[in-house]
């Protein structure tokens, strides 16, 4: 906790200039968590275990600077690490449990932040230290803690349960919570849907700064260093959600480019197109979006083909997602359209629902159509219990979710063409998928790279509500690169004039 | 590995821009380590395992882009995760093992880096995967596996020694690698004095830049922010080498002052000081800097005296420091200067000698003069055995090393002034050390912050090279921030022309 506590109180934000969230968007998470449990276990206390600094190896560096699990964060909103926190099903008192540092922290950390000080910051008043969190249990007295376990379907690790010395002595139930919390996380409300917009504007203004100012020459990493930069300077966005992907020419085709092995290091030739998939993070929410335009502002032929049918496949899914529409439809939708316009553009012959069943969408766009998005780039929730499970078909099986759509669902719509080697290589060995391939056509597009447009979206009543404000069609990206003076209005509305 | 690996054979870089890092910096480092080795342990392999990606928590992302662990880096130089090393002594051959990823990584991660492909970019001829580990290391038949255990100084932590299915069929010792591989990173090789030079230059640069274009009004992560997209958009450097500390007026007496619960996120106030702690890393060789600097451009009296008497501490060991000189005896003598200073300036009295003997050197500067600095920001061989041992004094207590300096090696001399309140305190309620404190003075710089002046260095055979290049008196800083506009060529020589 900085020096000046005043300014923290209440809020988190980043200065006048950035978003401040109410601590009150935590309060009615914490509020929706026991209006579902108190029907299942009421007398029970709900415990969630805040995460720890991670060491740089053996070193006394961090491996970054400690950003808070996703849980914790969704239902106590607090940045600290080392911290518990606990609910009262019952009464629905909260308790939030705080490391007790010694004198000389003080010295080296700032000011010792007292229970007070986070009383007043994050709104809660029972604030105590960690080594009282067993008495204060013990005091509540209920019959059961419910700790948090349960499997993240994209990495396939498991939610680590809470621990503390002493919990031997209570009974721990470790299945009840997290299904009811995973769901309650796929369902935004109107606090969290604020941040979203707020993250996605800040992304969005980036995405458009960055479109303007590569140049071929340039490397890579450049415009994700611009990125960083904007988001952070501007948006009081010290972290992104995921590792920027900065592919250019050819790595646009590498569909998780820019890790360590792959490092956004290449120099920008002219003719390619940048395909940046890149989103900051705000306090824990994510922002993730990629726009696909030429390095150069000027589209060739070959590019507007592949671009124009992509955004084709993307408009399809914006028209048609709505509450009932299920998303795995989606994908399939998105996939017959992409694959309509590369008929039209002459790469493939032949029949679309033929094509699509032998699994040619999997083979131009390898990954899902879209995830849930919030607190992780990847939201939690996408195959829980007594939701649909995982499709088989090629493609359809990378999606991280196949619910139903409802209102609240913040998603990305996010369809792709890609032409990747391995996979050519593959549908031209199997003869079914082969005989849609127009082989000389496709031969000119074997070092294209890629397209990807991907857009944060809100699932409303109506339909999708888009919260991405970037140039999307080529006219406007051609238009938008090329003027000598921009019109950022066209990109703003009320709610996000942020002084920048 | 990126698509076109031809601009990766031989040399770590970013670009024509940055600078090219040859693999013989890393094939020294393992010839110095057998020329040590096979003495003590001719029949014998080196092994050691590189670093592993971290997970954010339970999630599909990364808690950081992928960094190296620093004596895998130290020995191989290889960017990628999940590889092992070994070195055998008798023939000083290396051998690089790499993960063998399935063929769908191609997908998501870009093309399959082979065996060859690593030999051509780390100059190691012989790469294999690591499932054949074993097979090689039981070829090589030699009596004992040494791998790496010993405990960091700084964080008291132990680095992990390597492990590999089947290690408990071989003769493994852990206790001969240490002490000797850690020794050796003391001492810097020329190579490694380039790649120094070269990180320091970039942070330089970035920290010149940034005590222009801070003003009042802006928050300090703002400045963060600056200093993280200039030295990796200019000089290639993904990352820090530590958190960066960007603490004005008060919060330039936190000395930790920037982690997660006091996020750099206050607004810079007209008429304080800034205390801006920032370095560099690239390809993990580190720079650690700190500037203090008016933010409105122009020095209060009683900011000019706190910050010269902090130079002329800073100058002094500049003087004093060469091959013989015990570093113990330079915190002593920076910490006398200051106090002297202090004196002068009418904050303390009595004799210095006296008052440093009852601890008021640590009161005003609670941490150690400077450290060694490589690989790691504060660099191992502190304290390893046979080597003076950490000093029990207040403030010396606290430094990293004893060591009696050597040329090659590379420190930091980093002597502060801080106020912060638990000290002044603590030193007001003890009657020794109340006698030197003129309280009505010191409390007129009870909101005062601090000065640290931290400069990165060389010890060579003549005393030291300072490797830093920033306007350091009152009158370069001033004229620097004033100017309108500056002359960068003054803080450049031949080695650091680069195209920025």
């Amino acid at each position: 906790m900085s020096s000046n506590k005043s300014k923290n109180e209440g809020a988190l934000s980043m200065g006048p200039h950035t978003l401040a969230i109410p601590v009150e968007l935590f309060a009615l998470n914490r509020d929706r968590l026991v209006q579902k449990l108190k029907h299942v276990a009421e007398d029970s206390i709900v415990l969630l275990q805040g995460g720890d600094e991670i060491s740089f190896y053996d070193t006394d560096i961090t491996y970054n600077v400690f950003r808070q699990e996703s849980y914790f964060m969704w239902a106590f909103g607090v940045t600290e690490a080392e911290c518990y926190g606990a609910i009262d099903i019952k009464t629905g008192n909260a308790y939030l449990f705080i490391p007790h540092h010694p004198d000389e922290y003080a010295v080296w950390m700032g000011p010792l932040a007292q229970t007070n000080d986070f009383s007043k910051k994050y709104g809660i008043s029972n604030v105590f230290y960690v080594e009282q969190l067993k008495e204060i249990v013990e005091k509540l007295n209920r019959k059961k803690i419910l700790t948090l376990k349960g499997l993240n379907t994209d990495s396939g690790l498991t939610a680590k349960p809470a621990v503390f010395k002493g919990i031997e002595h209570f009974s721990v139930d470790d299945t009840i919570l997290f299904p009811i919390i995973a769901d309650l996380r796929v369902y935004k409300t109107h606090y969290e849907i604020k941040v979203i917009k707020y993250v996605v504007a800040v992304s969005s203004y980036a995405h458009r700064q960055i479109m303007r100012t590569v140049k071929p020459g340039q490397h890579e990493y450049q415009a994700e260093s611009e990125f960083l930069h904007i988001c952070y300077k501007k948006g009081g966005c010290r972290h992104v959600s995921y590792t920027c992907i900065c592919g250019s020419g050819v790595n646009g085709a590498i569909l998780h480019y820019g890790h360590a092995a792959a490092p956004n290091d290449d120099s920008i030739k002219n003719g390619v197109l940048c395909l940046f998939d890149m989103g900051a993070n705000y306090f824990g929410y994510a922002a993730d979006i990629t726009c696909t335009f030429p390095a150069n502002g000027k589209f060739t032929p070959d590019q507007k083909l592949i671009y124009e049918a992509v955004l084709k496949s993307n408009r399809a899914v914006h028209k048609a997602a709505k509450p009932g529409v299920s998303w795995v439809d989606m994908h399939s939708l998105a996939n017959k359209v992409l694959l309509e316009e590369l008929k039209r553009g002459g790469l493939l012959q032949g029949d679309i629902t033929e094509m699509f069943n032998a699994g040619l969408g999997a083979i131009f766009q390898p990954h899902g159509l879209g995830h849930l998005m919030g607190l992780d780039v990847h939201d939690v929730g996408g195959y829980l219990s007594g939701q649909p499970q995982r499709p088989t078909q090629p493609g359809l099986s990378k999606l991280r979710t196949a619910r139903v759509l409802q209102a609240g669902m913040v998603l990305t719509i996010e369809p792709g063409c890609y032409f990747i080697d391995p996979l050519l290589d593959k549908a031209l060995a199997d003869p079914v998928m082969k005989s849609f391939l127009v082989p000389d056509v496709i031969a000119r597009f074997r070092n294209f790279g890629g397209v990807r447009i991907e857009d944060d979206v809100l699932i409303t009543e109506n339909g999708v509500e888009d919260l991405t404000r970037v140039p999307r069609t080529v006219e406007e990206i051609e238009a938008w690169i090329n003027a000598d003076n921009v019109d950022e209005t066209k990109y703003l509305d009320e709610e996000r004039l942020f002084t920048w």
